[in-house]
């Protein structure tokens, strides 16, 4: 797709310092971009590759003060923002085509919505819904009863189970699994015996589940994921979890059962949230912490168990330090000696 | 499905105090349980809860002592377990109707049993075997020569590869993989040439495998979950391992090559156990231990490396106050300093 | 499959050392290896079970040193790889029939090689091309124009969506996704807008990529994993990433988006890698180690965050110290207290 300086900057909302008329071609990042193509400027660090940069146009916050250049400049408010909409328009993605695959499963009382498309090895079980415009790609399961909003996209060989609701606008991505039962056993003597997982999974709308990630079922009531709420890949999400909206949950997270994480939280890639955790709003937990109490909300969090980022970065510093404490340590001892003794 | 407290107490040999006749029509939650409804007081601590729920009857255990209340109770010696079969009864799952899709792919020399289901874009390979009343939901994966027992259950997507056995009463829940190779490959200069893996996956009696949970066969031999073990989503199991029974292990774990679990062992979320070690019988292991060398058997692990818990709880506290430490360590230096001068 | 001791030498280079006509028929590991079968010493520390073992034939290093012996032996330079290639023979695979299932989905417009299995409920999008003798086993998804090289083995329910290039004698194992969206996100007020991921994931020659291991497509240009590296189960590997050549990567290890890691790595399982992070040629990394900063190369490092692994050894072992360095502090804090009296 082509389009000029002046068309993008439209789209954008944009001011243009340079030629309007210069024609883009493609996308591309700062380091790697040419001639006809757009690029953006990420922050201030980036300032210096504004002038070697060979790209067409660049994407720039407003505001932020640059030497002359000669570059063709589009001003923007928030520049990432612009960028993956500049992309949208020049690499768009095209949807497959509308229509139930003859080779997809669809049950005779499943309800389909307008536009749906339903590819090759699909199952669409009694009674399951698929929302207007959604997509599902070969392989996909949806389960008995489950329903899946409008303009949703399900990604090959993802199982949505029995009974699962998802929202609008979903995407849910490759082998992603909705609906598995919940870990819930009762001790029988020395044995387990499984607890029946009769609840559903709830996913708000514009939630994004990563690959390989699993959500289970609650054992009575719901799982919820919030509005908006982002999960990268292989995440586990245990029974009867509730997590809030605009939250972000990176890759090998597991929060475990019945806890409530609250919204606009971002949590670093494995992460361990323990059972019947309350997590508030806005907390911000580092890589690989673990949590095993509540937090009240706000703040960063880091370590095992983890503590105030702060205090994290202060202990760990000195804990590759241990070797020369215990040095100090021993000195002293030895000097104390020298000193009590009689005489000393 | 709708139940008299007094069939209810018959099913599961329990005492009522209260109204028999009561109708029960589904269970819930004790906070959220309202008349008709049948709960069960987990422990001591939502003793209190037992006067304002407005659940229809209450399972309690046989010798907790409660004021007097107007509650209906059903008495048990397991008030989890109880509430487990009531599930059972009120939330019966349906399973899918006996059969062959005609939309799966049987080979002609597989045997299946009675009752089967083997459902939609199923494959069931050469020489493989499935026993009575076993379910294969859409686009499982069963290849030559494996076999599962009766009354299994496999979600949709799981694969099940060549040669592996499954027991009886198994559940693997969606995109779990049994009998992927084994992570083994011999040095040729710089260069890894992969060592072929040809043992299998046999898995025991009564098994849960979690949602994407992966299970590599033996390079030779057999790689072994034990009877009664669970296995939580996204775990990984390496080749050779073996696992005792009645084992829980949590999601997110991953135990190395060759390693042996013990039996009745409980794994927390995010554990590591290295190649080659060996876990006795009855060990516990706190979420994202780390274990690198043998435990003989019992007691409570915690940390990287795991370390007794007791220890660890005490060690960790200390961690957080390590810059404390080296405040009071260093103005002992100074102090000591003070003294050594002469005329201190 | 038989052989007797001289076929194998001549296949494996070996020198003999025993009788040449014994007839081998299966392979086994040392304890358990019985007549007719071959098995290997894999180190010194087993040489003493050289005396005990039952094997038919046993494959030591050339070099080793051993008390007189009266089993068949068969004299390599590295046995290991000779044991894979002794099992290459006596357990040959049997790879699937050529062809395209006829409940496979082909698009018309993609390209098969000669002596491709694509076999039942496998989708091949529009433009796809799959090199000569690979195999797909059932339920694989390759998307629009993806590419896979020849002699390649895709497992069951693994996806390579649109537009990825596998290279040759590539193994995928089961649900394993190659080319998922990238986890990029534009902040707009409190919420997220998602980034177009358009780049694609590129596996070179002779890699192996585990069961339900995810790898994300780059936002723009490539995901990289190079030449001969080896990734094991549930790992994660995010956008635009880039991985060098005989590296080896354990199971359940996260890298986040744009780090690039050398060639001959190896990493431990439950690695955790941050973003933007640089990690050169040659590194080891300790199992749960976490790293959040470059690495030039070389050496090996461990902890949360990563250390060199001396110092984390010394730090580790003083760190369940603690308690006891905390006691002798109070008591230095105590004398000292005594000396400094008047009088003391």
């Amino acid at each position: 797709v082509e389009k000029t300086l002046e068309e993008i900057a439209r789209l954008l909302d944009a001011r243009i310092e340079g030629n309007a008329s210069a024609v883009i071609k493609d996308a591309a990042p700062l380091e790697d971009a040419g001639p006809g193509e757009i690029t953006f400027l990420a922050g201030r660090k980036q300032a210096r590759l504004l002038y070697s940069t060979r790209a067409g146009a660049v994407i720039v916050k407003e505001g932020e003060v640059f030497g002359p250049c000669d570059k063709n400049l589009l001003i923007v408010k928030n520049p990432q923002l612009a960028f993956a909409r500049v992309l949208e328009v020049l690499r768009p993605s095209e949807p497959p085509p509308a229509g139930v695959h003859p080779r997809a499963e669809v049950h005779s009382s499943a309800r389909l919505g307008k536009g749906v498309s339903v590819q090759a090895f699909c199952v669409v079980c009694e009674g399951a819904e698929v929302g207007d415009g959604t997509v599902l790609y070969p392989g996909v399961y949806v389960g008995r009863d489950a329903r899946i909003g409008p303009g949703s996209t399900v990604h090959a060989g993802a199982a949505i189970r029995q009974g699962c609701i998802v929202g609008s606008r979903v995407v849910i991505h490759c082998n992603a699994v909705v609906g598995s039962d919940g870990f819930g056993f009762a001790k029988e003597g020395a044995r387990y015996h499984k607890i029946p997982q009769t609840g559903i999974v709830r996913i708000g709308d514009d939630v994004e589940i990563g690959a390989c990630v699993t959500i289970d079922r609650a054992t009575l009531g719901e799982t919820v994921i919030g509005r908006g709420t982002k999960i990268d890949n292989l995440v586990q999400i245990a029974h009867n979890v509730r997590i809030g909206e605009d939250s972000v949950i990176a890759a090998q997270t597991g929060i475990a059962g019945s806890s409530a994480i609250g919204s606009r939280v971002m949590f670093g890639g494995q992460v361990g949230i323990g059972d019947h955790v309350n997590i508030g709003d806005d907390t911000l937990l580092g890589a690989k912490s673990g949590v095993g109490a509540d937090i009240a909300g706000g703040g960063a969090f880091s370590g095992i168990p983890a503590i105030p980022h702060r205090e994290w970065l202060r202990a760990q510093n000195l804990y590759k330090k241990l070797p020369e404490l215990k040095r100090r340590l021993e000195e002293l001892e030895k000097r104390l000696e020298r000193l009590e003794k009689p005489g000393g």
